[in-house]
């Protein structure tokens, strides 16, 4: 009958890890779990005390520790899967697959272990299949297994937008469709400034380029850091789910989700349009493609089943 | 009569100074330019626009921008110095200082020649004496530059008391004097829970405890870290005093002011109780000390002074 | 030097006015000055005591004062009207118009005097023609003089479609041109939930149904109530046309701009998407429209005519 | 399994009622209902529409509905009572409690009936009393059923505190012990700007003439408003107890609590220092007293008993 905060647990201590639980905390969304693996036990503790001591600063209320013993992450909510390498060089796609998909079978037995009742949001790269590993493995019904990817890609999207008419970020709206990255199917008809189709507002080779600069929006950053990669907009895109279901908001969010059917596919995660609520994904919504859309989502989903072909 | 959004740059583009920066934009105070040396250009413009990539999500209208050029913080309203280096093994105390100044007089001519009207907010440590030769080479007045420590200070000793007694952060307040770190002089008498002096629901064993792991707050950090130090948390510090300069909201908040003839002193910066509003301190606030306190005030000056004569 | 708070005047202490004062102190956008007419002048100042002695709770620092001294209001930024009396059973349009057109001169006369650089926006009944009467009588330009109704209008709409989806308001757009009430024009096409055209996901009928709602939005209200009309929709939405000043935002909004050949009219305030910063109104964007919505924007702008007309 | 947003009933849809309701929606601390006597059915339906209307443009997810009929209260985690009448002139001060103790039983009736697990906070005057009676007739235990008053006194003192000191209300604290109005006993010894002791700050004939102001802040208002009283600062005060138990945060308030045994007395309802989290009141913390202010609290108890008299 007491009222209980909600509980998330951030696996991953990196950067993007770190800064999930501090937007997760900031926003009093509940207690934080962030874990990472013994070897980086003291430091995850460190980031996470450190947070912890912003709190009478920024004014929030929320309990956040940082561990490497997953029994502290028990009875979560949400449980958020930043853990993963980062593909190095020389190294193949297929090697990197192989190596996250080891780490995605191993957290998920934890998380499930601990948070039999959890919904998972994933963020590893390749994150739709990841998304897939870590759905098979947690035996969670689909709607609770959730990749991240078109909330981060529309957030670009809308930035150079927002840049390029020189107008407030909240007032652009973007829209993707398939996979992350190269993969990913921007359609530029559902994109709108204040309503206003951005192919009214905006000529098409500037548009294209800003298209092309979504696409590649992971790498210009990993480009100028030199070293790692973007971990702001990634965990305010996390966040923006978790929030999304620990509120019961109903959001309308492009997520990568379990298609059976749906778009034409069966058995595979891809980003669509769906609704985010209490359940997790509530909803997937269908759009009418032209066929151009259509053979765009193709490629992105033959892309993903090459990948997931990797993982049998 | 057009209104313009205000400026706040962030000197030094590691971890505090980004965080800093992304709390601000987070916030609205105003846009942002988070600048580093030119050997790190590439790496804080892409810091910076992953901050900006954020925002759609995160809701906040703020441009962010990363640079190594002083000219891009030209009509800052606020600047915030979170540059320098820390301590290495090996380093002596007095190579730390003559380093830190050396880079605290470099950025401050630069700051200064843009930004002639700014307020300048130093978080480099050794504080006290790295807020004075801001002071001294900006020539500015004394109002407009102003150290951070106290906002950090209490902010750890609140988190501590608030897990002591499982309460709210929100409703435990604290107060120190002097110095940074081990010159830190807490006042535990006037440092309350709801109101309530600590003394009276604190065992004296446990307070002396939280005061002494206060004292030692930056060091247990860098202890779990490893390898870097807190940022979380001093960035949310510096943020809440530039807040109350940005908004001229007359906050109560312990800051390293120049004294003259303050508390007895004359001609060194030293962490006082002060009002921070939209002229940088308003005013320093006197407090009848007992002469436990003055005795271990003038400790702490001393130790100003005795890193004051390095740089002299 | 100082920074200074910015001052937001709202002239008219009614429901709308106060609730108004309160959001904008709450969002800490400035102090605020809520001015009604002598005979009102202890309630006025009742009311904004109250809502100060809420902002140690609501945690924000805003000065809030009731007066019925327009010299209070000097050096405001932006000065909000919802002064006016309401249509009486009985009472003509004509009659309306003649009662609050003086209401106007009179108010926007004292403005001017002690706020020559304000930019001000209105809310007051019948507004297209209000909000013309306010520029003329002030001198101002256009820019400055700003009238509320789309942004209401499609916060309504909004509300209405989020309900009928069952999805957050959040994910929901509107787009309306054209008069307030029933000569608003809304844009269909226009208006998205996630990015998707609504009318893909709403069957025809109760689309149209919605729409007939939204025109009729005020009245259904006024309905309900029995007694007054709508305030809390209203004030938010005159808050985020002065917050997108008062912060630069360069937000896309429908506001009443004074057209000079924008859409075939010239000499008229009337309903048109615009860019609303730290000018006031930074452009007015202009769009292709159908032949019917074209038909309808003339019926909206040949009544707001009418009403001008009765002004001459 | 399905994350469920948390509900709030506010009773009581008059201006405070109508205003809680509202902050509650704002803060997304849940869906609310507001409720109202059948008589009143279509007005509180219209307040709560044109909230709803306020949500797409102030951005929250919160549904807000109006009824007059109590099974739409179903499952409620807090229901807020602020129904009651307010003493008119000619009346006495029995009958006033008589006719709102009859309103507290029947309302409280409807509340278990359909919320048999929520926390009820009272505002209804006299406050000691009336929650005394919703505690009797609702059988819950004493920790779920709480009246207002001490933080609604304490806004009001900090707020002349920081207007007489210029300082921000976020620095200022408070502390009252007893009942609400007249039998205010202050704890001015407990109060501080910044930490710093009022006594210290405030000469004694300001301060005690800030106290006697504060007893009176009701009535100040009333005065002003000519017709009425004051909603914005009661509203806050409920919302802050509210949040603090559906967030569980263990905020020491002060709260109007049933003691047995605590501060000396037993059986009655008075306010005094707690800590509320998400059992409702999860202690009660004592203080030691001075004689006078023993002495003042006696007085204080003494005048709920006084009125519980009228009530048994």
């Amino acid at each position: 009958m007491a009222i209980k905060r909600k509980k998330v647990s951030v696996i991953g201590g990196g950067f993007t890890g770190a800064t999930t639980a501090f937007l997760v905390a900031q926003k009093e969304l509940g207690d934080v779990v962030l874990v990472d693996i013994p070897q980086m036990d003291n430091p995850t503790k460190g980031k996470a005390l450190d947070m912890l001591e912003a709190s009478p600063v920024q004014g929030f209320d929320a309990n956040v520790t940082g561990t490497s013993n997953y029994e502290d992450t028990a009875g979560s909510d949400i449980v958020i899967i930043t853990a993963g390498i980062a593909r190095k060089p020389g190294m193949s796609r297929d090697d990197l697959v192989a190596t996250n998909a080891k780490i995605m079978a191993s957290v998920t037995k934890e998380i499930v272990k601990y948070s039999p009742d959890c919904t998972i949001i994933v963020l590893t790269n390749p994150v739709d299949a990841m998304t897939y590993t870590v759905y098979k493995e947690s035996g969670f019904p689909k709607n609770r297994v959730i990749g991240q990817s078109g909330v981060l890609d529309t957030a670009r999207f809308r930035t150079f937008v927002a840049q390029e008419l020189n107008v407030s970020v909240k007032d652009v709206t973007g829209f993707v469709l398939g996979g992350h990255g190269d993969d990913m199917v921007p359609l530029v008809r559902y994109s709108y400034a204040g309503g206003i189709p951005l192919e009214t507002l905006i000529p098409k080779d500037r548009l294209d380029a800003i298209v092309e600069r979504t696409r590649k929006g992971g790498g210009e950053i990993v480009n100028l850091l030199g070293n790692g990669s973007a971990y702001y907009a990634p965990a305010a895109s996390l966040v923006e789910m978790a929030e999304a279901i620990l509120k019961d908001q109903r959001r309308v969010l492009a997520t990568i989700a379990y298609l059976e059917g749906e778009y034409g596919f069966d058995g595979i995660y891809l980003g669509v349009p769906t609704i985010l609520g209490g359940n997790g994904i509530e909803k997937i919504i269908e759009l009418d493609l032209t066929d151009e859309e259509k053979a765009a989502l193709n490629v992105s989903a033959e892309s993903v089943k090459a990948v997931m072909k990797v993982l049998s």
